[in-house]
């Protein structure tokens, strides 16, 4: 394969290479690469589903594939690349380049060298950050966020994960800060997918809102999810299968909504409260796809919670769309290096 | 008055002023003063209650006469002290020396020139700060958060405060952070004094359990709690009425204890799940009469709600007691002055 990518991205003799940036957003569901250049143009992108068999090895030989067919259709041989940031859900180690404990990536329970598997692989400079904060820095740099310096990203897929800047710097607190998905909203309340109970997740991740609706079709509730789902050729109610059964009214996809927009108004105001924050963009599968009115119903659902209710943060949609956290973990190409 | 404490101080001819400062803690229900050295070691103390009739200039009149008691204490003229720092309620606005819209002080709805009216008064430059940011910043400098470069503190009194120290400094968003009295532990919850539904407030401001216990009493709950508020002389259930009925196990006072505890845990939780902090120091009225074993029984209930259970922050009793909120205004004697 690298052959046939030599051998489509010849440079005019003497040109100096190009300073082009790998980005891979590790997700649990895709896998999503870019290559952009210095001035965080995408001038190729290539996406895979994240394999739901097998162990780390598996995902980062597709990661690496992700990767190559990026830099395919960016016209650039993988090794010509200044370096590849990944974004990776779990417990992110960026000096040693590992990932320990990611839940949703099949057989990762333990510690795997990501790092240095994908540098030796590709033949690059490899940097490792959290999925979530490099999609925050890259909303604060490149996106919805530029005109602020104190702001919360809050990205809902299948998990609800968020990121922090404050004061125009990433906060990290000893390493894992920005959890707004587990900010309690409902003591004692739904059970999270983290195992827990009334985490702001329970209500306003994708995964839980499906574990809802396959329960309460269960117990008779009517619903057209599901066929949407199917006509989709889909086996999970991704965001999207919420998004059209939303624009065709179906009062159960409505109502698991409607209680996602209540819980993420009181877990964005309590953290207003705390941190008094000028701006929230909100992103991942679900925001996305869900849009400009999604935000607008968590605009109004957080101002009843707010304690300084006439002076409202800008709540924003994120503005680079799916390829956020790739571009994102690509802003990574600066850090430790993994050769 | 002057005249008897200038008699009481004559300094030995020739000698420097003392570097002395002043601590004014303006609360609800009373009105602290301190006088400290340059080692924060307090030389003198005076309290009175504050006014509950009347406007900001009566309740400025207290501050002054206590101010001056506490001067007197210490064997110093009031216009000798290098300066006086005020904590104050409400909105503060440092740079104009106002506090505007103090709902727990008599009249003061609207904006008064609190730093100019006492700079006036006493003779000496007055610095004002937030009430809870300057406890929390003493407990930082002086006391259980030495250690430490990133705290929250909850202040557990008539409300629930918080202030929050980030990387070593103050963090004040923009001007309003560490309301974690208002984070949403329960969606649709206990009305809280503040008038939304659910806040942390609601369960665990020493006000709102009152009101709860004053309610459940009416509806028939046998309680010991207004028999331990008169025979101490109180027409409110002050903190340390809760901790008596406490230790005579009173069952009221001890389920009321309990429901602010999970609160606590859940409020806390959250805040640190958000930002990874390394420590919380409680302190506030409740906090200090229920001491060690309410910070434990805090600890205990935040731990399930924590998304990094196994590295819990270290959580402390506030070190500096009562006199914190007034020796942490005195570190305000270093900025804006009004004379």
């Amino acid at each position: 394969m690298s052959a046939n990518l030599s051998s489509a991205t010849a440079r005019p003799t003497g040109a100096p290479p190009a300073p082009l940036v790998g980005g891979l957003d590790l997700g649990g569901t895709k896998v999503q690469a870019v290559v952009v250049d210095n001035a965080h143009t995408v001038l190729g992108a290539a996406r895979q589903p994240t394999p739901t068999r097998g162990g780390p090895p598996d995902v980062a030989a597709v990661m690496a594939d992700t990767m190559r067919a990026a830099a395919q259709a960016a016209g650039v041989p993988p090794a010509d690349l200044r370096g590849v940031g990944i974004g990776s859900p779990g417990a992110v180690d960026a000096a040693a380049g590992t990932v320990s404990g990611a839940g949703n990536l099949p057989g990762w329970t333990g510690t795997y060298a990501l790092g240095p598997a994908l540098a030796a692989t590709l033949g690059v400079p490899v940097h490792l950050g959290n999925d979530v904060q490099v999609a925050t820095r890259a909303e604060f740099e490149l996106g919805a966020g530029r005109p602020f310096t104190s702001l919360l990203g809050v990205f809902c897929g299948t998990g609800v994960g968020g990121g922090l800047i404050l004061d125009g710097r990433p906060w990290l607190g000893r390493g894992a800060a920005g959890e707004i998905g587990h900010i309690v909203v409902r003591l004692g309340g739904a059970r999270c997918p983290c195992g827990r109970r009334g985490c702001l997740e329970a209500y306003a991740g994708r995964g839980a809102m499906e574990t809802r609706a396959r329960h309460l079709v269960q117990r008779g509730r009517s619903t057209n999810l599901f066929q949407i789902m199917e006509r989709r050729g889909r086996t999970r109610l991704a965001s999207g299968v919420f998004a059209q059964a939303l624009a065709r009214k179906d009062v159960l996809a409505t109502r698991l909504v409607d209680r996602a927009v209540r819980a993420l108004g009181a877990g964005i105001a309590s953290a207003v409260n705390l941190l008094d924050l000028e701006a929230v963009v909100i992103g991942g599968g679900l925001g996305l796809r869900l849009g400009e009115p999604f935000v607008e119903a968590v605009r109004k659902a957080t101002v009843p919670h707010l304690f300084v209710p006439d002076r409202p943060p800008a709540m924003l949609l994120a503005e680079l769309g799916d390829l956020g956290g790739a571009i994102g973990a690509g802003l990574l190409v600066e850090t430790t290096q993994f050769r």
